[in-house]
């Protein structure tokens, strides 16, 4: 089974498991991928670490990591964005594949966008300044775009938590206008790259969402297209 | 935090997890219900292994039991009417309480029908059956109504095997058909008691929800309620 570290937010994390279901392609039940999900919502909140005002999550997100394993998972993946922050610290020592939301959103981007061209970034503000993205998408070829000053605290981050506070539709005309302006600035295509932004695009059905790679559905293809791969190998048990 | 036995199917147990999280009244991450899902689609079919046709699940449910108990789940919950089965059996033994989907389900029914009055039952036919629920309604003073071989072999078994296909809308008409037929005969309450059924009324937002205890949501709440009760007693790291 693969091992699923969320619970950042909950929410989010419950889109993720809905999503790996619907990539899969399964007549009943038993052609879908076994997972393993740990939502624990009481892991630090992992903005404020990123910028040095609160305790790091990384014990708690190490004791999910190594929980998982114990419990029996293949393969592990963190259907949170900001959280790939401590994702070099979660590889030291793992025993196991850790798929990541960055590899998993930045390989979909061929699909809306040319090599070389403009990719906005929706995400949190810790994200962003983090560059958790950037690495891959300059190594990729792409130029990277992100919100303004406004655009963040006016539409972003209000949006994000009204997604947390579980009110997707109020955050979805927020998302939108913020994927909006960055379209309007000359991104080719917006990555979503915080797991809270694809449930607001997702209740509006917004029409935007085909200029948008989402991080969570990302993921969640990731994983099937491994457990695909790997389950030959896998005793039935595992 | 909250073991969940699932994956019976997978889509029912999301939609659950979905469910533990808008119930909980909640303003940000924290405030949610700490949850460890096993999502198996592998355990063997409930149904079947009922009436004699195949390889009992009860193994797969008890390794599943204590995956979730050993890994930390201070109580367990098992969105899966038909593998209510073997509730008995995954009590045995049990170090953790086992919330009953049943039980759950049955003391929502208050709130829709008067004691003495009759309760309509949407299930597979193992959970008919083997009299699931009719114990615990008939020791509440309830009559019980099921649907006749007809509505079953064209309405409620099609309906299910569409959900576990991934598709709720499909089903939709035909669960809502098969609610219908049971007021229609006099049920004053219909439990939908296959966690499968929950969605393709959801799907259609069918206005005969008023009228159906949801037992996927039962369940939620039941561990809500768990949670908001026993969290203080509780370790940070439970």
């Amino acid at each position: 089974m693969i091992g699923v570290l969320g619970g950042m937010g909950p929410l989010a994390t419950a889109d993720f498991f809905r999503k790996v279901i619907s990539e899969t392609p399964a007549k009943g039940d038993a052609d879908h991928v076994p997972l393993l999900i740990q939502s624990d919502p009481r892991i630090a909140p992992r903005p404020a670490a990123i910028v040095g005002e609160g305790r790091s999550p990384l014990p708690e997100l190490l004791a999910g990591r190594d929980r998982l394993i114990f419990a029996g998972a293949k393969a592990l993946a963190m259907p949170c964005n900001t959280a790939h922050f401590w994702y070099a610290d979660l590889l030291k020592g793992c025993s196991v594949p850790f798929l990541s939301i960055v590899e998993a959103s930045v390989n979909e981007l061929p699909l809306l966008a040319d090599a070389g061209s403009t990719i906005g970034i929706i995400a949190t503000r810790a994200t962003l300044d983090a560059q958790i993205f950037d690495p891959a998408l300059v190594r990729s070829g792409y130029t990277v775009l992100l919100p303004d000053e406004n655009v963040m605290n006016t539409l972003v981050l209000p949006g994000i938590e009204f997604v947390k506070a579980g009110d997707p539709l109020r955050a979805g005309p927020l998302i939108e206008e913020a994927v909006q302006s960055l379209l309007n600035q000359g991104a080719h295509a917006v990555i979503l790259a915080c797991t809270e932004t694809p449930l607001a695009l997702d209740a509006l059905n917004s029409r935007l969402r085909v200029h948008c790679v989402d991080s969570t559905a990302a993921l969640a293809k990731c994983c099937v297209a491994w457990w695909q791969s790997n389950k030959a190998r896998l005793s039935v048990h595992d």
